[in-house]
């Protein structure tokens, strides 16, 4: 793009590049494309962007997105309080819900801990989560971060922070998902189902 | 999305959405990614977009994009004005200023004749190419569509309204791209090379 003729289109071609999963041939093709948007689209989408990042922020229980003072998940009363679920981040709250089966609360991390990418404890919302567990009625906190690297070690880490308060702490279950092939399964999700196996 | 906890993050996802090559999932991604953005960055990003759409048009005589009267190209009195490269969009023009061997100058066509989209030769900058040949000192138009069946059959559409002009038209050669192994290469291709086959 830097042999482009025009530099407005160079400009936001290096705007749209910055935006995950978005290299520069990408980010040349999207540019184009709003040179071939109406202005009423081309406004729409600029306010989309500066509105939702002024209105949008943290949750001040769960820490969740929200454009209200609470998310709609907190200021339901229909909502079970006494379990959290604590998630790395909103989409992930957004797949909880997507189960319709999940009656609890939760709690967005931000995050995982990862030093080798200068993540540490302190940058993810754990201190909100222990002082919700310190005001009390919670009964269980569920771990639901990923079963990698980080989502072990946070899980881990907060865990420990948890256990003297007296809370129930449990992790996510690992095994085979649901409609897989156990040819296809590798050797640590089979191991993993095995371990865990149950009564019949 | 639809779950959402925050409207306008479900506004801006659908706007991500609907450009192209991104599905709901990446809009979703990047909405969230602009909720990282600092105030100033989401400014800049949410300027640019309107800036480009605003300041950037079709060049006077050649129909590239840029944001001034003339692109770079045609203001240039080193480029060669008797040679017209004809390409489908901006997209190619970078593509052969990129060889650095190209001297002519350019005509951006916006697109390719192709009924089935519903895009005429009327749709394309066909007219201002031919008044271009018509203002005189034109002697060679290359015909540098894709080789694919719209585009021949653009090449073909134009080079049929040119050749009364008493102007030479040409079309790039087809063949073996250079590093190509025979073994992979398509029949038609192959048929290309063997064809358009030179002296050595």
């Amino acid at each position: 793009m830097a042999e482009s003729n025009a530099l407005p289109l160079v400009v936001l071609a290096e705007h749209f590049a910055k935006l995950p999963g978005i290299g520069m041939k990408s980010a040349q093709r999207l540019a184009y494309f709003v040179m071939s948007m109406s202005d009423s689209e081309v406004k729409a989408f600029a306010d989309a962007i500066v509105t939702a990042h002024k209105t949008v922020h943290e949750c001040s229980i769960c820490c969740n997105l929200t454009d209200k003072e609470l998310c709609p998940i907190c200021e339901n009363p229909g909502r079970d309080g006494s379990v959290i679920c604590v998630v790395e981040s909103p989409k992930d709250v957004t797949a909880f819900e997507r189960t319709k089966e999940y009656k609890g609360v939760y709690h967005v991390l931000h995050g995982l801990i990862s030093p080798i990418d200068n993540v540490m404890p302190d940058s993810l919302r754990i201190k909100q989560l222990l002082a919700r567990i310190q005001n009390g009625g919670v009964e269980e906190v569920i771990m639901a971060t990923n079963p990698t690297v980080e989502g072990e070690a946070t899980a881990m880490y907060i865990s420990r922070l948890l256990k003297p308060l007296g809370v129930r702490v449990t992790r996510l279950a690992f095994g085979l998902p649901v409609g897989a092939v156990l040819e296809y399964a590798d050797e640590v999700t089979l191991y993993k189902a095995l371990e865990n196996r149950n009564e019949i």
